[in-house]
C-alpha cells in the first residue's frame, strides 16, 4: 500500500517512496526502560554532516515541557546535529529538577553524537508531571549510539510512539530540476492534538542543500497546512515539536524562490499532510477520519467554524457513528458565530446537500449513510459571501478514546 | 433524599422542600407522537393570573432554533402566561417552515390557555434539522389542556425530556420577612450544555409578586451562577430557554433591593445550582461530577483557565477513570494561557496538593485515589497573582456519551 493513502493527498509526480534514511543520517531506537511495559522508548537520530542546517516548530503552550523550553534557550536551532527523544514521560510539569534533566539528557545526546550540546535538541513525549528517569535515557543513549544505522529511522518511529496504535514514517526520493534528495519524517501522535501541531513529534530529515532560513520557510509553510490543520481532541499540548535537519550531503543546493525550492516543498507538504492524516487516522481509538471545508466571505468567521466542527465531540462521536447528523454542524456553527442569527448556511456531506440556506433539503438517507461509513467523510460548509475557505482534518471520538484516556493514569 | 444533594449547593434556612406548582399555576405533560418511542413529549404549564409577570434568558448561538426566534420576536417575554414545550424535536436549522410550525404552536397553546398568542412561549428540545410535526404537537396541547394540574409540574418535567437519564423539578416553600412564597422548576438538560446554559431547557414558577423587572434581575443573577457556570460537552445549543413566569397570587410582593428580594434570590440561586448540579450529573453516561475553582490575579486569565479544565475531554475522561492525572490541568491551563511560560501554577485536588510552581510535588497516591472515586470531585488550580476567582462544574466523559451520541441519529 502507498504511503500516500489519504485521497486528501496526492503524492507530487516528482516524489518516489524509498527506504531508509537521506545521506548524512544515522538513527536507532532502544528500550532503555522509562515505559514499565519494556518497549522502546529512547531515540538517537545524528547528522554526520558539519554543515547541517535545521529549524523548529514548537507548541505554543503556556505550559512547556522542560525538553520544549531547554531547545528553545539553549540549542542551536538553525543548526542542530542531534536529536535525543524518549517516550514514557514528557518531562513536563516537572520544575526546576525537569530542566536538569532535560539538560543531563541533551549532554548525553552531545556524548553519543560527537557535537556540542547546543546542537542536540531533546523531546520527550508520555505522561505529565511525574520526574523524568533521565539516567534511563542517558543509558538508553549509549545504546543507542552503538546501534546507529542509515535504516535505524522504523526503530526510531517505534521508540517515540506513546498511545500510537502504529509507527508513522515514510522515506522519499524527490526529484528537483538540480538533482535527486531524499527527505524522510518520522513522527509520532495519537491524542493531544490541535490546535497547534499536538503531542505531536515529528523530525525530518533531507540531504539537500540549503540555508538555514530556507529550512524554517519551508517547515513554517508545510506545518500550517498540515499539522496545524488537525485535530484529535483539541487540545494543546505542552511538547508539540517539529524539527528539520538538512544535511545537504547530496550536493544539491535548493537556492530561495527556485524550482528547486518549490519542488522540494511539494514533497514536504504531501509528506506533512499524509503524516497529519495517519496522526489522526491513529486518533486513540478513531475509526474515520473527518475533512471540513468552510468557505464564506470572512477569514475570522471562516476559520472559527471549521475549527468549531472540526473539536466538536458531538460531530465527532456522530462521524465515529457513521452517522449523518449535520443537525450537529448546524450547533457547531452556531457556536463558533454567536449574534449571527438567522445564518443561512450550507451544509453538504460526501456532495449530497442537507441543508441550504439554514434550513434542511430533502436527500437520499440511505445513500448517504453508505458514504459516511467510509474510512474519510468530507463535510463542506457555506457561509454567507465569498473569497475565503479553509479545511481542518478531524478524527472521530470513539469508546477507545474514553478507554485509553480514563486509564492512562498518572 | 434531599433535593440538595450536593455539597457545593447549601440549602438555604429559610427554605423547605414540598410537592406541586405556587399558586395560580398548572400544568400537564402528555405523550403526542413527536417520539416514535411513545414518551411523553409535548408540555403545557399554565398561568391562571392576569398579572403575570416573567423573564427569559435564551441561547447565545448564530443558529437560533425557530422556537427561540419566535420567543425574541413574536412574546411579551416580560408578560408571559403560558409556556408550551416538546421534547423530540428541536424545530432547529428548519427554515421558514420551522417558524411557521412554531406559531402553529404557539396560536394553539394561546388557545389551550385561553391567552394570547404573545403570551405564549414555545420551546423545544430534540434532534436539529428535522421538520416538526406541529399537528401532533397541537394534538397533544388539546389532550394536555384537560389535563392541567396544580401537581403538574412531575408530568411536565417527564415530557421535556430527551437523553435525560432521569427527570429534573423541585417545589419549594421560601419564608421571605414579607410573608411566604413558593418557587419551583423543572429542568431538562444532559447533551450539548456549555458554555451558557445549554440543551437546557428549564420553566420556573413562583407566586411571588414582583415587576418584570425584579424578575430579569433576580433570573440573570442566578442563571450567572448556575447554568452559565456548567459544563457537559463544552456545546452551546441552538435551542436553550430558561423562563421565569411570578403569579403574584402569594401577595407578597418582592419589591428592589429589599430582604424579600434577597432572600427569594437565595433561594432561586441554591434552586438553579442544584439544577444545574443534576444537568451535569446526568450529562450523558455521567459517574462524577467535578468542580473546578480557579485563582489568580487576572479575571480573564481565571475565567479563560477554568473553561480550559472543565472542557478538556482529558481531564473529563480522566475524572471519568477515577485517575488523578493532573498533567492534563497543567496541558488545560498552558493551552488557555498560551505564551506565559514557565507559568508557576499550583494545583489541588480534593484538598491534597500536587503541584507548587509548576512542579510536581511528592503525595499519597493511595489516599488520592479514593478520594476521586466518590461522585464530586473538586480540583483548585492557583495562577499567579490574586483577587480574582471563579468556578466551573463539569461532568466527566465516559463511555455513554460515545453509545449515546454516535447512535442518537438524524
Amino acid at each position: 500500500m502507498s504511503f500516500f493513502a489519504s485521497r486528501w493527498v496526492e503524492r507530487p509526480a516528482h516524489v518516489r517512496e524509498v527506504a531508509g534514511l537521506p545521506a548524512g543520517f544515522r538513527a536507532a531506537g532502544v528500550a532503555a526502560g522509562v515505559k514499565p511495559s519494556g518497549a522502546p522508548d529512547v531515540a538517537l537520530l545524528v547528522s554526520d554532516a558539519p554543515g547541517t542546517t535545521s529549524a523548529a516548530r514548537f507548541t505554543r503552550s503556556g505550559v512547556l515541557a522542560a525538553p520544549v523550553l531547554l531547545c528553545q534557550e539553549r540549542c542551536r536551532l538553525d543548526a542542530l546535529r542531534a536529536v535525543v527523544a524518549n517516550s514514557g514521560n514528557a518531562n513536563a510539569a516537572t520544575g526546576r529538577r525537569g530542566l536538569d534533566d532535560a539538560a543531563k539528557v541533551q549532554g548525553a545526546g552531545a556524548a553519543a553524537a560527537g557535537v556540542a550540546p547546543e546542537q542536540v535538541a531533546v523531546a520527550s513525549t508520555g505522561v505529565i508531571g511525574v520526574p523524568l528517569p533521565a539516567q534511563a535515557v542517558v543509558g538508553g543513549l549509549a545504546a543507542a549510539r552503538r546501534l546507529l544505522g542509515e535504516t535505524g529511522d522504523a526503530s526510531m518511529s517505534e521508540a517515540i510512539r506513546t498511545t500510537d496504535a502504529f509507527a508513522k514514517h515514510a522515506s522519499l526520493e524527490v526529484e528537483l530540476p538540480g538533482g535527486t534528495v531524499r527527505l524522510a519524517a518520522q513522527a509520532k501522535g495519537a491524542g493531544m492534538i490541535s490546535p497547534a501541531f499536538a503531542t505531536l513529534l515529528c523530525f525530518i530529515e533531507t540531504d539537500a542543500a540549503m540555508s538555514a532560513e530556507t529550512a524554517d520557510l519551508l517547515l513554517g509553510a508545510t506545518c500550517a497546512r498540515s499539522f496545524e490543520r488537525a485535530s484529535v481532541d483539541g487540545q494543546l499540548s505542552t511538547n508539540d515539536t517539529v524539527l528539520l535537519l538538512a544535511s545537504g550531503l547530496s550536493g544539491v543546493q535548493v537556492a530561495p524562490e527556485t524550482q528547486d525550492e518549490l519542488r522540494l516543498g511539494e514533497a514536504l507538504d504531501a509528506l506533512l499532510r499524509q503524516l497529519a492524516l495517519m496522526v489522526l487516522a491513529d486518533g486513540e481509538g478513531a475509526r474515520r477520519v473527518g475533512r471540513v471545508v468552510v468557505h464564506g466571505g470572512h477569514p475570522l468567521h471562516v476559520e472559527a467554524a471549521a475549527r468549531a466542527v472540526a473539536d466538536s465531540p458531538l460531530v465527532k462521536t456522530a462521524l465515529h457513528g457513521g452517522d449523518p447528523n449535520w443537525g450537529r454542524i448546524a450547533q457547531a456553527l452556531g457556536m463558533a458565530l454567536p449574534g449571527t442569527a438567522p445564518l443561512p448556511f450550507d451544509v453538504a456531506i460526501e456532495g449530497v446537500k442537507l441543508c441550504s440556506g439554514g434550513g434542511a433539503v430533502p436527500y437520499d438517507q440511505s445513500d448517504l449513510a453508505g458514504k459516511v461509513s467510509r474510512d474519510e467523510v468530507e463535510y463542506v460548509v457555506g457561509l454567507p459571501g465569498e473569497g475565503a475557505e479553509t479545511e481542518v482534518f478531524f478524527s472521530d471520538l470513539g469508546h477507545d478514546y474514553i478507554t485509553i484516556n480514563a486509564e492512562y493514569t498518572s
